[in-house]
Parts: C-alpha cells; sequence; structure tokens
C-alpha cells in the first residue's frame, strides 16, 4: 500500500479542515470489568472504586467509576475523532459533576469553540453525559497538523 | 470485625490532619500492557499509542502512552494517598509538556498548596515526572471528609 | 526531585517503627472480572470457578473466587500497608475456611504477632472475612528493611 | 449431551483414583502484562512489582512479580490436573525462596506424599521452578470427592 495515502487515511482532521462549531462524539458503557482494569493500569485502588462495603457508606452509596476514566473518555474523542491522529494533546480541564457507575454509557462530546492559525491550536468545549446528566466537563487544547506536515514518500 | 475502626483504617487523611505543604506521591513503571489496555478500556486507539509505525512518522517518533494514563497517576496518589480514600474528586487541570514511553517511571505527586476549612476543600500542585523531566501538570480540588463525617457503628 | 526523599515516601514501614499489636488492612469487592482475569494470569480453570452449570453440583452450589485470589489480599496488604514497601515476603500459610463469590467484600487484615530484631523478621497473623465469617486465616513472616538500608543518594 | 457423563468427563480424579508419589505439572511463563494485571485484580501496586526504579535499589535489582502468582501456579495444577476439578482446597503452606521475574517460566508441580482414605484428604509437596532453582514450596492440602459423589441424572 502506498505509504503516503496510508498516512492521510490514518490521519484525523488537519487544522484547514476544521471550523468553529463542529463536534463529535464517543459513546461506551462503563462495565464492571473497565472499573477493575483501570485500577490495575493506574494502580488506583481507592475504596470508592473496588469497595462495595466502604463505598456505600459514601455520598455515592454504591462503587463509582474513576473520574479519570469518564475524563478518558474525552481524549478518546479528541484523538479518535475531533481533530483525530496526528494532533497533540496540550492541556484539559477537568470538573468532576456527578458520579458515573457500572451500567452507565457515558457519551464523551467535544465541540470546537476556538481555532488560533498562527500556531495551529484547536480549543474545544468538552463535555461527558450520562442520560442528559453532565457527569464531567472543561476544555482542551490540542496542536492539529496541517496537510503540510504529513510525511512524504 | 469492628465496622468503625475498619472505616477508620480504610480511609485515609481527614481534613483536620491537613496541613499546606504535605506532599506524597505513587510511582509506577508504564509497561506496554498498560497502554494496551488503557487503550481498551477507554477505546482510545489513537495510533500514536497503538500503532509504531504511524507513531514514528510523528514528532514523537515511537509509540507514547496516553497522557490522560500519565494523568490518572495523579489521580491515584490523590484517591489513595493524599487526602486518600474518603475524598471526592472535584477538579484538575492538566498540562502535557512532555510524552512517556513504554518503559519509563512516572512519579506522580500531590503537594498541598491551600486549604478551605469552610467548605473542607484541599487544594493540590499536582506533578508527573519521568526522572528530572515534568511531563504533566496542574491544579486539583478535593473534597476530604471531616473525623465527624466517619460512618457510625 | 529528591531521590532519598522520594525513596523514603514510597517506603512502608521500617522495622524500628514496627510492634506488636499493630494491625491494618485491605478491603475489594471480589467481581466477576476479577474471577474471569485472575483465572487467565494464573491458568486456573477450575470449572467450580468458570463453570456456572459445574458449580451449581458441587457444595458451593455456585461459581467460587480463587481461594488464592482471597489469599492475595493478605499479599496486599502485608506488600502495600504492613509494613508496605520494601519489605521482602517468606513465607505464608493458609486455611481456606469459607467459600468467596463474586459480589462479596473481602476484607484482609495483618496484625503483627511477633518481631524478631536480630534478623529483622515480623511475623503476622492474617485473617481475610466476608462479613462477620472467616474465609481464609493462617501466618505470614515478612522481612522488613531498617532506615539505615535506605538506598543514598 | 449426557449430564452425568459429562460432569465425569469434567471431573478430574476421584479419591480412589489417587495412590502416594502420582504427581503433576502445570507450567506457564510469567509476562509482563501478567504482572500488571495481577496487581490490578488483587490491589498488590507494592512498587517492587510495578515500579522498575524502585525495584532497582532493592535487593531484587528489578522488577519481580508477586509471590502469590507464583503460588497461584501451584493452585492451578491442583485444581486442575492433580486431583483436578471436584476438589476442595483445604489448606496450603508457602516459602517464597527466589525471585520470579516477567520472561521466567514457572513450573508449578503438586507430588502427592499422603492420602488419608477416612476423610478423603490429599496431601501434596508442591514446588515451583523457574529453570532448575526453586523458588516456593510447600504442602497443600485437598479434599477429593469420591465417584460415590457425583451428581446423579
Amino acid at each position: 500500500m502506498d505509504r503516503v495515502r496510508l498516512y492521510e487515511e490514518l490521519n484525523g482532521y488537519f487544522f484547514e479542515d476544521l471550523s468553529v462549531g463542529m463536534s463529535a462524539a464517543f459513546a461506551k458503557t462503563i462495565t464492571e470489568a473497565d472499573i477493575v482494569l483501570f485500577a490495575g493500569v493506574t494502580g488506583d485502588m481507592n475504596p470508592v472504586h473496588v469497595n462495595q462495603e466502604f463505598a456505600a457508606e459514601t455520598i455515592f452509596k454504591s462503587r463509582i467509576a474513576h473520574g479519570m476514566l469518564t475524563a478518558s473518555l474525552i481524549s478518546t474523542v479528541l484523538g479518535t475523532k475531533l481533530p483525530g491522529p496526528g494532533c497533540i494533546y496540550l492541556s484539559q480541564t477537568l470538573k468532576f459533576l456527578a458520579p458515573v457507575r457500572a451500567g452507565d454509557t457515558v457519551v464523551a462530546q467535544a465541540e470546537i469553540i476556538e481555532l488560533v492559525p498562527q500556531r495551529k491550536r484547536m480549543i474545544a468545549r468538552t463535555t461527558a453525559y450520562v442520560g442528559d446528566v453532565v457527569v464531567c466537563e472543561g476544555e482542551a487544547m490540542m496542536k492539529v497538523r496541517s496537510r503540510a506536515e504529513l510525511p512524504k514518500a
């Protein structure tokens, strides 16, 4: 396969293809297995995530997913859809507004709110929902490749 | 087993035990397995994390770990050490400053920079290092339980 | 970051900090995902753990967690809390007294019953509970670092 | 399929089929992924298992597998081969004699050293090797079903 064409196919949006108001979403049901694996990979064994009896005594009343697991779905929509592969993740702000539990389907959405052509920066409002409830929100800044930066043959 | 004593053993710091300047660290070597599992759990299949040939053509020159995987180690030190179990994660800011690769040992550190007694808020500077390089930094805000909020028998 | 301070932060108790009667606990809800992953990692595909129809015909009446999974939580409390990082696990005895099922929250507790200063040995009674039922018990012997053994700058 | 025949096929040895001196083995290469997953399932994030820099400063000089992961392979040979499915694990003693690292192939062996017909107990010497090095040894006691205890149609 032609390598230049392959990289163009694998790459996401180029900076010149973006405009304010574009949005994209990634959604996933959070399972108990996801929480177990996320705890293992990150080392975060906070009992509110892995101990049902402890969690029952908190204001959450049962185990909740790691906030960073929800936040990571925001990274997923940015890194795989908008702008997608080829971008560089520069910064993210996060407010954790409501708990997510095993069985919840999280929809992570990114919407472009500003573009800075000189430095090829894209700023997005990032919001994660479970149903109509906003569980996490913030802003992301990405550096986005222009078409001229594609690897040559 | 005595439940009140158990919950006290499982709980982390109470608000009244905290003071500005306290710090804690969690450190972990990021393995290829961590990156694969993190990609699976979050759905973030950005080729810069899972496609060596694609990653070789980026400025990173090889696969890198997800920024959110590094950021999640910050959540680990907060949720398991300072303030530890019993806290509620309210917000986090993140700047991604340098790439992390399989084999790198990430040290995530949290240091208390402000305490707000009226609302039991703890604000921490959060920094992740690989060796002497700061790979991610920001601030976290947590709500911390007071000893009076422990579940009763 | 100061390496000596980091290693002191990451290390658990030093031998000179221990006394008979000290105890610590780690607790975790055992999920179906834990049992599946434990089976995969260890190769222990005994149908009593992974085959509901087979397990229903045993005295357990349904699938049970691996005894060694419960026992491993004892290792967790020893290796991460008392004495914590820096120790060496020398031996363990285990009696499996009652089954653990997905959904059960296991509390693993270690209590120091003897200290041998000449050889820096710590002997602990180790007990795992589900509610008030002792599901596994035995004794552990650890070698514990003294403060003088910390790595130097 | 005939259920009685199925259960007979799934069951391991019956007590009346065992004799002193019989032995069996299970062997598996321990990978970095196994260690990551075992840490996640058990919560055992002792840095000697997950932090290469910390481990380098210990007498082990690099990350080692959890002792209980090695020990669990002993459970595997007992629960799947000798006596195999249908048995009940009553007790185990373990001495951890040498470290196991990612890449090592652990051979876990069980050899029957005593049979107690009145109570259908089997006692086995259990030994885990890496090459010629004994890494873990001890004794196991199992309760083994007799053919008369098989579920009826």
